[in-house]
């Protein structure tokens, strides 16, 4: 059996991400498909343990270093306990955040570790989305939409706005160096719109 | 400030290092020192967080790949927030079992990981201790008092006899490639025996 499309859903907290990870998911299925939508930090029984420790509680709590191993751990949980084997059995897996938002996030915001993350993925993970849709927005709107959102995990929208601006320039240069899994998609449109994008790009890239 | 002493026990589940641990704390105390008595996993408020996923639960619920990466972020954390700046303030830390418990329990029981183990080790911790002592024990005897304790933390335990004697293979194998720093105590003597020689090394390693 051939082995399923595994696509990644990347960009700022309040981008829309989520949502237009779900809308892609929904609009497989009603075409017959069976994709399988899942999430970083999490998306299985060890991962979401791991995703507790990282997204509540002091946002100071762990150095990059010890944040970027925390993130790689529950990403091989992750990999080995949902997303290999449903890939495996030739379905469709959509995934909100993968490695790209470790590399953007302690890599780019901390540069100095950005060599770092990439040498822990090549070791630990070394795999990488077959397609990666970066959805662009407006840092300020991206943070007042993640804050308005409370949802008790404001763990990185706590960082503020120069945070955010630099994270959508890591976000724009990943674009950049890997022009052939990922696509940016302009963010700052209507819901339907941008879903309505995604969707065409994924049917084009099958 | 001259740094302190990095001094770490290593050994099979029953082993007593624990104990000659603590013993050679409280010698080194008596003769007016201020040693810092630290473990791992553990060790530091966030090691310890990450201590609860890896010692509590189904002991199948990792892979040997996801608790390498687990326990080097407590690791991490651990050396940092604990043992790094204790050491910088020119105190001796003891530490209960450090990296190479990692390097023997997911590397040696898993011998195809031990490559894995020391890539990782070099990119995200890269200090070994000053001085290491290797308590030698009957793998049956150390099993016994190993289960006799009933911590709630059983999670290596109850791998069982086998596992135990492979551990204690890598372990001597540890201090064969690692002469400079470990040092191999026969464990199966009494508490003041096995601490009397601890001692003595260390003293004669100042």
């Amino acid at each position: 059996m051939a082995e399923g499309r595994f696509i990644t859903f990347e960009g700022i907290d309040g981008s829309g991400k989520s949502t237009q990870a779900r809308l892609l998911a929904e609009r497989l299925r009603a075409a017959g498909g069976d994709p399988l939508l899942t999430r970083e930090p999490g998306g299985s029984p060890g991962a979401e343990e791991i995703r507790q420790l990282l997204l509540t509680g002091d946002p100071s709590r762990w150095s990059a270093e010890t944040e970027i191993l925390l993130f790689t751990a529950a990403r091989r949980d992750h990999l080995e306990k949902t997303i290999a084997p449903t890939l495996a059995a030739g379905r469709t897996v959509i995934c909100d955040r993968f490695a790209d938002s470790t590399r953007i996030y302690q890599g780019a915001t901390r540069g100095d570790l950005r060599a770092m993350v990439d040498r822990l993925h090549d070791l630990m993970i070394g795999r990488e989305p077959d397609l990666t849709f970066v959805i662009d927005m407006d840092p300020a709107v991206g943070l007042r939409r993640g804050l308005a959102r409370r949802s008790g995990e404001d763990r990185f929208e706590e960082f503020g706005l120069s945070f955010q601006e630099t994270a959508r320039h890591g976000f724009l240069s990943l674009v950049r160096d890997n022009p052939d899994r990922c696509i940016l998609i302009d963010g700052n449109r209507s819901e339907a719109e941008v879903a309505a994008e995604i969707a065409a790009q994924t049917e084009a890239r099958v």
